[in-house]
């Protein structure tokens, strides 16, 4: 199958999708890009991704390209020219194409990029044992809330845990020793008291929208108590069961971190819990539940 | 005149030069760059660019496209294609296309960018009255030294200079409130007592390298003395003199800081004294001094 990407208005193949090498996002990571999961052709959480993404482009002041209904409308075409019915698109909005200064040019217009492709069912050895993280300083800047594609430190992260053997790396606040979130996904515990404990949406982290689903998720359920605050590495060795949440991982036990075994060593029961009821919040969102 | 850039083998128009959407320098920040001054058709301090080129590069593990001999013949040939007499050349490298994965991709090879152009002689009134520079908090990552393209908070902050009227903005680290350095050129004072005063190239700035030259010519001066260590805002507003540094702003003097005037608010003696060894320096290399 030939893949097609969508190219500031334009549908090309994918091998031949470029941009500008003086689209600011090539040369100052001037822009903001989502990743939405498709699941029998569905967008999920096609809403909280949108506002993230208008939140994005707002905070960085870059002018929105085109409404929501036109948007919707591009995100569809590319999923059905693409054949996707369980996998990602890729968005991504830059300031535009200027002579490089990095002061934001006068009249540049919003670049956009989107790209659909299937991905493969997670690996079940994942969710049966769980993976491993190691933790890592967070060295990243001082506004992780804005979805930005300046994720240098969050490949450096990445590479560091893949080179470790492990699925993610947890950055760690060097002031206070508690953990961020990981370098794409957001990081979870429950506590010895069960409580589920996750960092706040400060300018620390990204609001992750599985973190969203989940937080509302835990909301609805009885007997499960949310906690929104930073927890240190420490604590996430002692944690009963930990776990992280993103768009392509939804929620994945976690049985190791830095080695120390979390728990039992095996996925725990509100992890397992909570994976049952994204899945179905998922298939709600597909029509499909 | 029909400018040409160099992308990744080929010298094509500048209109049709282009990456691809998967180009890691693209959706990752994922490269670095250099740029290069251009004297009278001479590179200027070519040596020490390609070393902290390739220091940059090795920092990030990326692989070097091609060997020292063979870039500096294809920097001569984007300058002589571009008809450059005075100006710069601009070189992007990063890490590749591949598809999104936040970890290295195997196999990538790493892309190369290069473009110039004509620049215009500097403003005579900014050197004459000199520039005024805000400051701001310093929000970026923790690896500076590195210079890589993930440059958004670089953008943000010169758009606030831009917007308050101001030449630059000087980044303030948060935790002493020492100053780092401007969003795109290092930070200088001199002192009551004559020192002329930068900070240490650590991991929190990048090491000019007009910065790099002017230490040089520094320390062949008899009566300058410098002392490389942090100053805070307040040093600065108190300060004898005050300049900034890169390879397009030369050297260039400071008279308002936040507002405060430094000095008598005019570019004092020791600024104009280096900036004319700077420009010696630059004619030198284009040997024609």
């Amino acid at each position: 199958m030939s893949r097609v990407a969508y190219v500031n208005g334009q549908y090309v193949p994918h091998a031949e999708a470029a941009v500008h090498v003086e689209d600011r996002g090539y040369q100052f990571a001037d822009g903001v890009y989502e990743v939405i999961a498709v699941t029998r052709g569905a967008l999920v959480d096609e809403e909280p991704h949108l506002v993230r993404l208008e939140r994005s482009l707002s905070e960085l002041r870059i002018a929105a390209p085109m409404g929501r209904p036109a948007l919707r409308h591009v995100m569809r075409e590319v999923i059905r020219r693409n054949r996707v019915a369980d996998g990602i698109i890729y968005l991504q909005m830059t300031r535009g194409v200027a002579p490089r200064d990095h002061a934001f040019p006068a009249g540049a217009e919003t670049s956009v990029v989107m790209t659909a492709r299937r991905t493969r069912p997670p690996n079940p050895a994942v969710i049966r044992d769980g993976v491993k993280v190691i933790t890592i300083p967070d060295i990243r800047w001082e506004r992780c809330d804005i979805k930005s594609v300046a994720l240098l430190p969050n490949c450096l992260g990445k590479q560091q845990a893949r080179e470790a053997g492990a699925y993610e790396a947890w950055q760690v606040d060097a002031r206070d020793g508690t953990v961020t979130e990981g370098t794409s996904t957001n990081a979870w515990i429950v506590t010895r008291d069960g409580e589920v404990v996750t960092r706040r949406a400060d300018h620390a982290i990204l609001n992750g929208i599985t973190r969203i689903a989940l937080v509302d998720i835990i909301a609805g359920q009885q007997g499960l108590k949310l906690v929104e605050r930073p927890f240190t590495v420490e604590e996430a060795k002692n944690a009963r069961e930990a776990f992280l949440t993103s768009t392509t991982s939804f929620v994945t036990p976690i049985v190791r971190i830095d080695g120390a075994t979390v728990g039992d060593g095996k996925p725990g029961p509100v992890t397992k819990g909570l994976r049952e009821a994204y899945l179905a919040h998922m298939a709600e969102e597909a029509g499909t539940a």
